[in-house]
Parts: C-alpha cells; structure tokens; sequence
C-alpha cells in the first residue's frame, strides 16, 4: 500500500506557485491577490479560511480577509462581493459556505464574476468543464484529486471508476472530469448515492474508489477490491476522548480497516485536503495570468 | 415487450402546446418564434430543420428559418446569430450542426443568448442543469427521454442505467439528469465509451440502457438483460437495395434481436428523435412564457 501524501504534494505545487509568482510580478506590477469572504462565526469554517490564506501567505499572494457579521443581510454580501468583482487588484474571490440561512448561497455563487471564480462553482465554470472547453475554471477538490493521479502516475484510462455522492462541488464534477478525454481521464466512471441499491456489489468492480459523502468511517474494508485505488474525500470530527481537544478528523474511508486492500489511499487529514487548497492558489494563479499585461516589444 | 413510442407521445406533447399557444397569444400579441439557421448544403441537416419547422407551424409557432451559404464567414454567421439575439420577436434560436470546417463551432455556441438557447448548449445552460437550477434550458434529446419515462411511468431511482456514448448533447447530459435528485432521475449512472473494456458486463447489469454512439445495431441481443428498458438514440442510414431510396434508417440498437428481450424499447425512426423535436418546441414556449408581459391588475 502507498499513501498518496496531498499534504507534500501540495506543498511542491506551492513552491512552483511561489516560483512562478517571483518571476512574473515584475511584470504585473502587483502580486496576485486572493479575496476570502467569511460570514459568521461557524467555527470549522474560521478553520478552513485560515488554511487557505495562510497558504496565499507562503507562496506570495494577497490574501483579503473580510468577516462579516453573520446578521448582514443578503443585499450587503452581494453588494460587497460586486465591489470586489469590481477591483482589479483582486485575481480570486471566494465565500466560505456554509452561510446563514437567510441568504441563498445559489444567488451568492452567481454574484461572483465567472472570471474570479477561483473555487470553479459558478454555472459558466461548470458548463465549461462539461464540455471541456479550458477558459473557466475547474472545481478545486475533484481537480486536486487528479492532480494527485498525474503526480503517482495512477491510470485512470478504461478503469472502472466509482463515485459515492452526487454533490455539485465534489461527486458530480469529479464523475464529469475522469469521465472525459483527458490523459487522466477516460475512465469508465459510475456515480452511487443515497438512493444506490448495490453499493457493495459496485465498490468492489471498482478499480478507483472516490468518496464523498460525509459519513465517518463509512467505507469498510469488505467494500473494496484488493489492489483497488481509494480518494477519501470526508473531513469528519468525531469524539476522542484520548485528544486534548477531545476529537479527531477521520475520513469517509475507514482507514485502518481498508488501508491493507488498498494499491494507493489518500490519508485524513493530508490527503485530499490540502491539494484543494493547492488547487485554489492554482486557479488564483491562473486568473492572475489571464489578465497578464501585453509586454512592450 | 412495449413500444417506447415517441411519435405519438410527441403529438401528444405539441397538441398541448398548441393549445397553450391559443390561449396566451391574446396576452403576448404575438406567438412565439423559433429561428433556424442552416448553413451550406448538408442533405440529414436539410430534413432535420425542415421536421423542425414543420412542428413549429403544426402548433402555432412561427419559425424563422435562415439558410446561409456553405461559404459565409465566421464572423458573418455572428452577426447573424446578433441580430436574432437582439430580435425581442424570436424566441428561440438554433444553429443546426455539423457547421462547415471553417467556422468554430463553440463560438456559435456561445453567441447564442443563453436566454434564447433553446437547444440548451450553451454552458451557462449546461451549468444550471449540472447544478439542478430550473432556470435554464436542458439539452432536447436528454429532456426528450426523461419526458418519455413520465410518459410510461417507468422508475428510474435505485435503478442502474448505463449511458453508452459520452457526447455534450446526449451522453453526458443524460448521465446528469438521471443521476440527480428527481421524480424520474436517482438513478445509479454509469457511462460507458470508446475506452471502457467490460461493455457487455455492464450491459448486463443494466435496468436502463441509453445508447448514444452512432453505430449502426451496436447494441445486441446477448448485451440486454431479460427485461431492462432499451432507449435507441442513434440515427444511422444504412444502404438498402430494397427501399426505393436505396437506404434505410436504423439506430444504434438491433431491435429485430434486442425487442424481445426488453420490457420497454423505443424504435428508430418514432422513439427519441420525435421526443427530441417536441422538446425543442416545449423549450421555446418556455421562453416565450418567460417574457411574458405582466398582466394588467
């Protein structure tokens, strides 16, 4: 068994990002800069926010704050979200979810422009990832999934792929994007959820395991074919009494149980987590790049 | 074994437009207009449009039809699609494809308004359908087969459907609507292509079949399992020295060997293809119906 590290993964595709960014920003005149929008006191998101401008710090982009009070009202978010669709210092805006819920989150996704969707959730970035046209951007977490499979060199063409959850951030861009002709795509991709009949018979055709469904430990050893590759994608906090802080995060997969079957499985935490935020410096970076100034001749 | 039988649904489907038609026309003063633009000399893409246009008149639309030299330029044929974008008269506007190898054929896509693409290609389109937003158009062929399992009350949750073809139009839309959360979708979705190597394994284990590649019978008797739904979405015309024409249309499923190892089968011509046209009509009516004026109080 192999682990697939995210955590070293990420952190290499980051010192290429910092590389990248010491290079160009003679030419911009400006760093590339990440605007994160946080409402409210929810506490993993304070959490996740952190991680993803902490890593801005490392390698070398603006990261923007803005904490809202979780009371502002929709009209106020959106209107802040227009300004910095506005600034054109700004490569990158993103809005932690979960929010209140007196906002409505689809009204929010569409409220920022397609041009600095860097987390690729807005219609036009998905619409452009279904027919592969390479203009938009593409959702963070299933694009840092296969980045970890060019990475370990994992061959996904003519394998029998399953998907458990059919969510619009994770399970179904992931079935799109492996599904398609790719060098790491053209996969023979299935996609189980809460109304799958099957699942056991399913996960063990299954060459490449991906799991997305927020149920702790919910893959079992008994549901995975020996040699089979499997991406947890569940960050779950349960009770552990034996921690300081009195819980851990444990994955979808239950590691411990599955990790002897398995040819190649992502840890929780250091897996996937952190090359979706990789992946969101990339799309930053990559905005940042689309509106590089002509140089003189 | 049952007939999927598509023409008479479809009739069905255009007499309630008609009828819809009748009665709002007082409201709009006008009825509503669907723009074909056909360019060069392509002979299936002649009747495709003129089938098009012939279930315009029958239900009381107006249809625009546009046919354009083989030789017009690129950015002739936009402005073509501008001028139908800015017409407040046209409803719905359709580029019939394949175009001449010299026009790019993604850009006509994005030309046309997403609020009149009522063939449901545009990505802004293929977003909202991927994130289940009702406010966009989806795509007439896949739209077409789900309306068909309304029709015949043929359940799709829990069932595995297997989608044999993974094209933007019909493939991968398809695979996206049953797999969602729908009186006729949560289905467990498999899509299988050029690069998959267990077809006939998963041909058996499928309750639904929806095949979509463009080969002419591809799909035999020995790949169905006793009693699963067969949906043909192929049109392939195939020499036949006893027709007069010397051809003959069949689909991409051996319905002579499939038909008696299937509960439901829909036939070619008379299953998916008129389903498609009377989607086409029920989009555009949508867009009309989306413009309509306020009634006074």
């Amino acid at each position: 068994m192999h682990l697939l590290e995210g955590k070293k993964i990420s952190e290499t595709i980051q010192m290429k990002i910092a590389s990248q960014i010491t290079e160009q920003v003679a030419h911009f005149k400006r760093k590339p800069c990440l605007a994160v929008i946080l409402v409210g006191s929810h506490g993993p998101s304070h959490i996740y926010v952190n991680h993803k401008i902490g890593a801005c710090q490392k390698v070398g982009m603006i990261s923007l704050k803005k904490e809202l009070p979780e009371t502002i009202s929709e009209e106020s978010l959106l209107h802040e979200i227009f300004l910095l669709n506005q600034d054109p210092a700004v490569d990158g805006i993103l809005v932690q979810l979960p929010l209140p819920s007196h906002i409505d989150p689809l009204k929010v996704t569409y409220a920022i422009s397609a041009e600095k969707d860097v987390d690729g959730f807005h219609p036009i970035n998905l619409g452009k990832m279904f027919i592969n046209d390479p203009t938009g951007f593409l959702p963070c977490t299933p694009l840092g999934i296969r980045t970890l499979f060019e990475y370990y060199e994992i061959k996904t063409q003519g394998k029998n792929l399953l998907v458990i959850g059919r969510s619009n951030i994770v399970g179904k861009p992931a079935a799109t994007l492996f599904m398609q002709n790719h060098p790491f795509g053209n996969a023979t991709v299935t996609v189980a959820h809460s109304h799958t009949k099957n699942l056991k018979t399913l996960c063990l055709s299954a060459d490449i395991l991906i799991v997305a469904i927020g149920q702790p430990n919910f893959l079992k050893a008994e549901m995975v074919k020996e040699g089979a590759v499997v991406i947890d994608v569940g960050t779950n906090q349960i009770k552990d009494l034996e921690k300081k802080s009195g819980k851990r995060l444990v994955g979808d997969v239950d590691f411990k149980e599955v990790q002897s079957k398995c040819s190649f499985i992502t840890p929780v935490p250091g897996g996937v987590g952190p090359m979706t935020i990789a992946m969101l410096l990339q799309n930053t970076l990559t905005s940042y790049q689309r509106k590089r100034p002509q140089e003189k001749s």
